[in-house]
């Protein structure tokens, strides 16, 4: 059986999330792209400092990579600018297709890299250049062509976001914030490219050149971070109904554009106001579109990987006939039955004003081990006995409903409502 | 030099906008795919009662787009089920790809439609069928293979949701703003097939087969719509602090999936809370993304025609060596100058405690037309004039705030931050 072959330059966080989660997701692949995708070979410095990988995976000679044709794509996660650009234009050079996670190499570098995908005719994709698991590359590029984009706003560096989200909500200083952010991981002992929005320029950089078919370089994106930030504005701004958002935008009018990164205020209502903590978002505005919102985890090992990945698989699928067409793509699956799924439920239950009716529907509740988290009555047209219940199986809630209908202070059925839970 | 040519079944609102946009966004396809992509005929039932199109763009005869060996792949948006359904099956016997916008069709139909596909070795891909705009379909197949998605819950008929905003904003009826909705062509005069959650059943059926790579059929997708939902159940819920929206999830559990429509409460931070109006939103979650997000415009005919084009493109892009490999595709645009941007802006000045101040704040600004919306003194550390001012050009801001920072009175460099507009 015929297989894809494809190599890692690094073997990090995101490099061993990448093997890992290829292995993990055989069965998934293998329907998608119609044969198995086997890693022939991860590159590193020091075999010595690196994670746990099988024997003979990990190797310290790009040229073993470069040289071995039966690898047709290779992913880049090592960072850095050199030897990196080097190792990229040498494998595009030797006919393989690249995937890439480096945002500062794209930006930097992108035009000659594109040049030489262009004349060896492979792909060079870089989804997990950009907010990581959120697919902003590839809807710029493949699905938005005709749409008239003319304006992104992104909120695309989840560090100065936790920062501001901990300044809004709990009153900490930039300082105090910064600090809470470094002790939790997100945040770098040193800062800088974060705070001083540098981060951001180069992904809006990406994120503009695509859009608008144009090379914006990251040096010419004027950015103003959040270090200079002063506590007293976000708090002014929130009285006014405000957000403090880093925002990183780019437009274009006629045939002009410009990119930047600084502060903003966004009224409660902006798509982009409610991204708290380390998400990012970003926004395409165009004529044929209104506006498009994509949200997500804009980073961590696992949620890049899922980039590359998906980069990957795009390079294998759109070598053949392009997704969906192989055998055994759909498989047979059990139903899960709707009574077994929890969640907490609202209930109402109109009923007559006589003593003991509480007792009665709590009583009825209970019996199905149905628990109350808030109970509210209201009087008006008919009592409402109104109630949220705790984490419930739906089968039980929707028995202890029926079980109340059929007492005979009930005025109508009762009303049971799922509430949707961020978590579940 | 060479041209895609391609075909079109219907030419009404989607099909006519698709059309028209292929023409006004020529040259941004040519930079995508190398090459002029050229509408080579669309089948109509009755030409007279069609939108004017160009001489001999228009035909009734099926049959002149199926044996044009020309033609390498035809959108499908007429909608209904038969013929449509004989068609693409005879258009994929004849070796063409096929795009439709038909979420009934796909939903009801997609078994046998795919398994033609992967016997003729087409593509058959179906983005407009959900959530137009939105590319949740393209994400899914594409982005999210490793992801590892478990569950799916969104908002994805916008009919249904503009009825409940209002419900909720306006204290309306169901009635009454279904009523409106009609008004304002967010509802059919039979509105059926929206507010029962058919639509949003169909749909979801669709999201859950390619995320869980299994059939989920439309008919097995319980659904319960908003047609039984009562004000004051919106209300005793807004008084709790949860919004109702009606939710279409899809989740899989071990080896079982189900789907299923209904009216959820939603708390105020949930991401799909503060979906408003007609717009769709889609929640994806999986143990490598935790969350991502999708939201935009969920019906419109250029919204639609968009997604129909992309898959166009995508079909025509992955036959090749995918996107953006070709000559021309980075142009050489101008830069605009970012003191000419105009927004809203939020201004603070530190200034000493005398008479006359705000006068002379309010002169400077005046003095480059910039115009106040609101301001606000605070008194505390220092004293601060806070103004948000009305749309201005932002060189005229920084000129004014560079006025202020020159009067004796500054204790501090002015601060100067943008507001983000959603409608700039």
């Amino acid at each position: 059986m015929s297989e894809t072959r494809i190599g890692l330059l690094g073997f990090g966080t995101v490099g061993s999330a990448v093997h890992r989660l290829l292995g993990e997701s055989a069965e998934a692949i293998e329907r998608v792209t119609g044969e198995p995708v086997v890693v022939a070979g991860a590159l590193v410095r020091d075999p010595s400092r690196r994670r746990p990988a099988p024997d003979g995976l990990l190797t310290t000679d790009f040229a073993r990579l470069r040289d071995d044709p039966s690898i047709s794509v290779v992913a880049e996660v090592m960072g850095g600018i050199e030897p990196t650009r080097t190792y990229l234009l040498e494998l595009m050079a030797a006919g393989k297709s690249v995937v890439s996670a480096n945002k500062q190499l794209l930006a930097r570098h992108g035009e000659e890299l594109f040049a030489e995908a262009e004349r060896r005719g492979v792909q060079l994709r870089f989804e997990a250049s950009v907010c990581a698991a959120i697919p902003v590359v590839k809807v710029l590029r493949e699905s938005m062509i005709v749409t008239g984009v003319h304006r992104i706003d992104g909120i695309v560096n989840g560090t100065t976001n936790f920062i501001l989200t901990r300044m809004v909500s709990a009153g900490d200083t930039y300082a105090a914030a910064l600090h809470e952010a470094q002790e939790l991981g997100y945040a770098e002992a040193d800062p800088t490219e974060d705070v001083t929005g540098a981060d951001a320029a180069a992904k809006i950089a990406i994120l503009a050149s695509i859009a608008f078919h144009t090379r914006v370089r990251t040096d010419e994106v004027e950015h103003v971070g959040i270090d200079g930030l002063d506590l007293v504005d976000v708090r002014h701004a929130s009285a006014l109904g405000y957000q403090v958002k880093l925002i990183a935008s780019a437009m274009q009018v006629g045939d002009a554009v410009c990119a930047r990164v600084h502060p903003c205020l966004l009224d409660a209502d902006h798509p982009l106001a409610s991204v708290q903590g380390a998400f990012n978002a970003v926004m395409l505005r165009g004529s044929s579109i209104r506006e498009v919102i994509l949200e997500g985890p804009g980073a961590g090992g696992e949620e890049t990987a899922t980039a590359v990945i998906g980069d990957l698989l795009a390079v294998i699928g759109t070598s053949g006939t392009g997704f969906l067409q192989h055998d055994g793509y759909y498989r047979e699956l059990r139903r899960l039955p709707l009574d077994e799924l929890r969640s907490p439920f609202y209930l109402r239950f109109e009923v007559d004003d006589e003593p003991g009716v509480l007792a009665q529907v709590a009583q009825a509740l209970a019996a199905e081990s149905v628990s109350v988290a808030q109970v509210v009555q209201h009087s008006g047209r008919g009592v409402h006995i109104v109630i949220l219940t705790h984490t419930a199986r739906e089968g039980s809630v929707r028995a202890a409903a029926r079980a109340v209908a059929g007492l005979g202070f009930s005025r109508s059925a009762p009303v049971a409502l799922p509430v949707l839970v961020r978590s579940a």
